[in-house]
């Protein structure tokens, strides 16, 4: 069948659907915000794998792209001519990681972090041998305790490590923050920079992130570059953080009811192998378009359980829409997605075009 | 590289292992516990999605495989001309998935499931014009409150719609129990068989399944068929269930040590897009090899944090070996596995083969 005439009510269930339009509304609404607080935006291409929407996102002003795996660059950058920048923001370790990268690096405008120097040692010695100096920014630890160098101080003495390195060149600092953390951002990156301007370094890039505090990025004013995903398709998370409304939501899980056992019950055919078991803090799975009423409130790997207080409505073949808990690892479990144009609810819709997801479990 | 060549070492991490030799005795030991209770088992294959395997478990006296979607049934007979009878345990509805299962009702033996009469309309509408009829057994809800009819009349009920239905034969019941569910399985089956043998119907098959009730499996004598999945690997909610011992987990996880930002904390290259989030009522997110000590309590996509009391005692670049909570889940995240026979839990073991996961993914 041609998939461009297939409407909505033909696709096979499970199905992931793309709204692009909301896409553009949502990617034209942050690089605004960026652009008013004067931070370049560098979206983190982990929510969509799509070398098509990172370049509607370059197309609408981005400086580039953030990948995490050296793996998802290389296949975003095959994907589309127009990523010419890409940050890997990850401690990268081993000599075959280490290979890829320089042959990455060769290809376009290339920056990795680190936060420690046994990660600088290996990078600067696989660079040496290379033309080009690699940027690398340190990782700094603002409070979300994951990765990264846990102060000022300790953050200038590897910048100047860097500085120092054959091969390398020190690209700035880099932190994925805690929630609500612009002031730590802010107070440890000032301090930072001054420590490491002080031995007469300079700082390129100060890069933050994350799609829930970017409503606050402005707090941080010594920020340069912010690095978001999940805004370009918003979920079930953000909604509840009061980010965006259910409308904003551009990708949905499209199901299909199999069973309807009880009056109160029905299972759909999308279970955690699709809207995975990521709870984000929220009390079920998913939540159902148009069914405030309906919970998800369990989910096999193949079976999701739609559960009611009163009689639930539903019957066997009927078909439901799902904005999920989290949707960049929704992205991560299919091999394509159904992108769309149309957004209503119900079973109209054509379908214009199946998109591959190119750098899905991309995770070396 | 040659991958046959290749030591643990040397594999680019996060890698999923396959030890083979454990594989081998976990398939033995269950295929003789269900030779000694007089049933047949059918494995369910969600859990390696590997041909290979399945054709091991063949050889070792299953009788058949189960499948949970169509589509995985495709990628697993296209697998292997060792697998010639399958079982679908599941509702079908749609035109698109019933052309499929009649396709490959052609080349193997098939059956399926359904606990609705939409569903058995649907399955003897499309296999009416087929040459040969489509065995349907009922899914019975024996207290898992998943799908399934509610009742044995209900089960009854169904058994004689699909004996009169064109195109079909009643298959026989089917039931995935709740935890210690046997004495459950044993009164609904019983009951619903006695039932349905009253109207002339024969019951050929009284299927249940799942690993952590296999122990008690044999508490059901009505039973005749039995469906494990996790066996065939184990991991840790298997383990904590006390159902076996780390030494019999055929499934891990090999990560390296990326960042030690404190002393207590490192983080690796693994997070929920090779582990999951699922965590199957534990604590945390899974076990590290040889360290009882470390839990680890977070998980982003990429990075996986490990936390002690005391100092964690590792360095960048060290390599650990996790056996995660819920092996089934991280078959479906990854493109292959790296196969060894070698089971020491340092660097050395030579890898001599990587399959492909036929079956990843495959969620129609």
């Amino acid at each position: 069948m041609d998939n461009k005439t297939q409407t909505r009510a033909q696709l096979t269930t499970p199905a992931v659907l793309i709204d692009l339009a909301k896409v553009e509304r949502n990617i034209r609404r942050h690089q605004d915000y960026a652009n008013r607080h004067g931070l370049k935006l560098r979206p983190h291409i982990k929510t969509h794998k799509l070398p098509q929407i990172a370049a509607m996102q370059l197309r609408a002003g981005a400086i580039g792209v953030t990948c995490q795996k050296v793996s998802e660059a290389e296949a975003m950058v095959a994907g589309t001519p127009d990523i010419q920048d890409v940050l890997i923001t990850y401690n990268i370790v081993g000599a075959e990681k280490l290979d890829r990268l320089a042959a990455l690096a060769r290809k376009v405008k290339l920056s990795v972090v680190a936060d420690n120097k046994t990660v600088v040692a290996g990078l600067s010695q696989r660079f040496a041998a290379e033309a080009s100096p690699l940027a690398v920014l340190v990782e700094c630890d603002t409070g979300a305790h994951r990765c990264g160098v846990a102060t000022p101080d300790d953050a200038a003495a590897l910048a100047d490590v860097i500085a120092h390195s054959p091969g390398l060149s020190f690209g700035g600092l880099m932190t994925y923050p805690p929630p609500d953390g612009a002031a730590n951002v802010q107070s440890f990156m000032s301090r930072a920079k001054a420590l490491i301007e002080a031995k007469g370094i300079t700082v390129p890039v100060i890069t933050s992130g994350g799609t829930p505090s970017m409503a606050k990025a402005g707090d941080a004013p010594v920020t340069t570059e912010y690095r978001a995903g999940t805004y370009v398709y918003n979920d079930r998370s953000l909604v509840a953080r009061g980010a965006c409304g259910w409308d904003d939501c551009a990708l949905t899980v499209l199901a299909t009811v199999v069973s309807v056992p009880a009056d109160n019950r029905a299972i759909i055919d999308a279970g955690s192998k699709t809207l995975t078991s990521d709870l984000l803090g929220l009390p079920d799975y998913g939540h159902v378009l148009g069914r405030d009423d309906i919970r998800i409130d369990q989910l096999s790997e193949e079976h999701g359980r739609l559960v009611s207080d009163g009689p639930i409505g539903l019957k066997v073949g009927d078909r439901i829409r799902i904005v999920p808990n989290h949707a960049c690892v929704v992205s991560n479990l299919v091999d394509q997605v159904y992108v769309t144009s149309a957004d209503d609810a119900n079973a109209g819709g054509t379908m214009w075009d199946v998109w591959p997801v190119a750098a899905r479990g991309r995770i070396t």
